[in-house]
């Protein structure tokens, strides 16, 4: 009698709590209440969903306080109708409806690959620009807040960060809340604070933290690289050690929670080779877990330590994510990039813009900048990431973690977002491995990149080869545009130049002109084809 | 009564021909003589060669005259028994024994990879230093013997050529032999000459001089990479549209008759994508059919165009073997390559040496070795091409296709060899994409390239990272050479300098003592640890 009681009560709470209409690629909640004698964590409970012959299954997630919740992204316009399995029985056989419309203005959806880019599912170009903002969901509150601030100002779409606590010298800031449930926290014989965790029992109120930030990076316009596991506990925590069957059931609780929200990627690690807990091949059954997870097959990747590739080929990685400023010396080494993995590549760390002792966060916001752009003219993405310590407080914090911009990459940076996002296709080598200052995106579009030279002018001469594009033809007219990348300023050159015929693999302008240049470094010239 | 008497004939033949004893990774050959009325071509011939638990299946192959042979490379020690299966009664079941002796002193048996580099079955270390003669079986005998007498002067270890005939510019001279039976040759009415072949109907003249051709490299120590399609028929002659069942069966053909040579390689093509007939996944099956008909598992891999990268972590390509010059404008490019791919890398096309108005092929011979430099400097391989024209001569030949060498880059990489093969270990950065001038082979055992500039002296200073080898320690005595690339000399620096203690990720001498260079460009420091 008692047990009908509940369910009765639970039948009519999700009525209740139900959002029954929602945009496409928004995120619905459904919301049952139930009281188990049991763990409540081990209740299994899922949902299909179905719309016509469209057919997504979630799993639900316990959220504290005896609440259930299944959240769901339709993928289509229309009336979804779902049907619930559960271990509990009160919870199994539900049904009801949600009602998906069209999504208003700035929800594209979530982002997807196209090619060697990416899109949105509404099929609008992405161009990631990144950030990294580690320990984004884990500082205190105001902290949080703060980057959140910081990251409305910038020009970023997409920024890293760890799940699980961070335990690194950049990091004086102890998390105040721990993904489960502690059992006991005590001082050994050597001092050391040991914890003992009891990983049946995700910690709600940790995860529904990871909820917010995420919907509010969301409501910015961000992309959340979440980042599943890193080295950076060693074992403080011991959370980079709870085993194959915690592993898993932590990766299906998150994926759970979140994996309906659209700007949500998989990162599987961060530096996955200084795990020392896990080997190489243990990452690709991680990878397996959450693949198999997630019904909508977000973004997903893995980032390794300075130079660690891993096998990116796997149809589970949609991209590639990878640690090394080698590649990003040169845009022709970047277009090597380019042309391997046959996949879109996001150099998610080249060094960090900074001023600390160690050698991985020391470059000049000039040289973080031209890093970025020799990716972009190679046709890569890259990813920002800064490291000031600011020692007017005692409780530093690095961007890299979160907290407050005070390096100056970032602007430009922003400058180059636009002057990506205003080309008519993505932007890569021009005459791959031949050309190593010119980049295509189309037709008459050039991008000529002058680096950290400074020159006086320059003899307006374009590569033939032109990517898949059209080439250049004897007598096409250009406009050049001087783009001063440091000072984000945009000049244009008073000639009009009109293209010799193909002499040796390059066009000239058949007057010989030049262009006569600022005498500072970062230019790019824009060259577009004008009617004439 | 008369097939008994063949039989018996036949049988008496193979006692006479075969060589019963071989050394250890020679070839054995057995041979019958049987008569068909069929297409002898169509005869299934194969034989099981047995030693203990070890089994290895070759297939025979028709050599004209009524001649089937078997041959078969030994991989141990000891007698091998065999058995025959064949379509033909008078092939089946015929037994025999093989006594395979102790290999003779240049024999390492073939080329296998070991990590990220190469040995051999022996154990010997093995080094490719790779050359390129397209044409090297395919122009008339003298050249053919020029070529391999040209060879025989450098320090080349391995050859690319093309089986099948080639037609491009730099070839001018036509293919006096063919691979299949001509069946008509006439001139259509665009006045082009069209032929017919009967590609059931291998030719075995021709095979026979590819037989020839690959042992003459065998007795010069050369490895023979063997390009099994190509994209310079362009439809002279059709063998690069033979379809799908004739490609299987001259992919078996040659495999049964070559791959019991030691020395062979597989490279499915070169420049795949530029074979319009085929298609991507075509080459995967293309591949596929060569390792299975392969039983000793040769070396195999497959080239691309310019910057086109083939799907190389698939488990058929011991190696990557790839044509694209950007990788090897800096020593930290190439390194990245060592990274992406866990399989040993060779670039076996980088542009040419050489004077052509094609712009792949106008290399100084300085530039050249400059590029193979900062390859071996990045751990990875660099094959060697050259492109001269001699004006002198009409009926011109480039290095790269066969006949004689006339560049110098030949020497300096003989040069080079010769310290690559005297280091302990093969050559990798020291420290990935933080160092761009120091290579490592070793504990105490340094490499800094200086490259194309021309310093007075250079102060003393290493980084402390050191691939995966012991550190340098505080107090460690280093010797330096001075080697100069270009003329080919080693002269030892008269300082003997002292490491201090790790400072900023680097060690100096504690006299911050300068090694005093002779003023040219392309200088090599070996820095090798010494008693003190």
């Amino acid at each position: 009698m008692r047990y009908l009681l509940t369910t009765l009560l639970l039948l009519s709470a999700v009525a209740l709590q139900a959002q029954n209409t929602v945009e496409k690629w928004g995120c619905a909640e459904i919301t049952f209440t139930h009281v188990t004698s049991g763990n409540p964590f081990d209740v299994t409970l899922e949902a299909t969903f179905t719309n016509g012959d469209k057919h997504l299954t979630v799993r639900g997630f316990y959220d504290g306080d005896n609440t259930y919740r299944i959240r769901f992204m339709p993928t289509e316009v229309g009336t979804w109708s779902y049907s619930t399995r559960s271990s509990a029985r009160a919870l199994n056989r539900q049904k009801g409806t949600i009602i998906a419309t069209e999504p208003t203005e700035k929800n594209h959806g979530p982002v997807t690959t196209e090619g060697l880019g990416f899109r949105y599912a509404d099929g609008t170009t992405y161009h990631p620009f990144g950030t990294t903002t580690y320990a984004l969901s884990l500082f205190r509150p105001e902290i949080q807040e703060q980057t959140l601030q910081s990251l409305a100002k910038t020009g970023f779409n997409k920024t890293r960060f760890c799940i699980l606590p961070k335990d690194y010298p950049t990091t004086h800031d102890a998390p105040t809340l721990f993904p489960f449930e502690m059992i006991s926290k005590s001082v050994d014989a050597e001092g050391k604070t040991v914890y003992e965790w009891d990983f049946t029992r995700p910690n709600p109120t940790f995860f529904q933290n990871v909820d917010r930030r995420i919907l509010d990076l969301q409501k910015l316009g961000i992309e959340a690289d979440l980042i599943l596991f890193h080295p950076y506990d060693k074992g403080v925590w011991g959370f980079d050690r709870m085993g194959e069957e915690f592993d898993r059931k932590y990766l299906e609780y998150l994926v759970a929670r979140v994996g309906s929200y659209r700007n949500v990627w998989w990162s599987l690690a961060n530096e996955w080779d200084l795990v020392r807990t896990k080997k190489y091949e243990d990452w690709k059954t991680l990878t397996e877990i959450v693949v198999k997870a997630d019904p909508y097959r977000h973004l997903c990747s893995i980032h390794g330590g300075s130079a660690v590739y891993y096998d990116y080929h796997l149809p589970e990685y949609t991209h590639v994510s990878f640690q090394d400023e080698g590649p990003l010396y040169t845009m022709t080494a970047a277009g090597t990039m380019r042309q391997i993995f046959r996949k879109p590549v996001i150099a998610d760390e080249i060094g960090y813009e900074g001023n600390t002792a160690m050698r991985w966060a020391r470059w000049s916001p000039q040289f973080m900048t031209h890093l970025v752009m020799n990716g972009i003219m190679g046709g890569i993405y890259v990813t920002h990431g800064e490291c000031y310590r600011d020692t007017s407080r005692e409780d530093w914090v690095y961007w890299s973690d979160g907290s407050v911009l005070r390096g100056e990459s970032w602007r430009r940076i922003a400058f180059l977002r636009k002057l990506v996002e205003e080309a008519p296709n993505p932007i890569r080598p021009a005459d791959i491995s031949r050309d190593e200052q010119t980049s295509t995106a189309g037709e008459g579009y050039f991008f000529v990149y002058l680096g950290q030279q400074i020159l006086r002018d320059w003899v307006f001469n374009l590569p033939d080869s032109n990517s898949h594009f059209k080439r250049i033809q004897e007598g096409d007219h250009f406009r050049v545009e001087i783009i001063n990348l440091w000072d984000m300023t945009i000049e244009e050159c008073p000639t009009i130049f009109e293209a010799t015929e193909r002499i040796n693999y390059r066009h000239y302008d058949k007057g010989h002109r030049m262009v006569q240049l600022p005498e500072a470094p970062y230019l790019l010239l824009r060259i577009t084809k004008v009617a004439r």
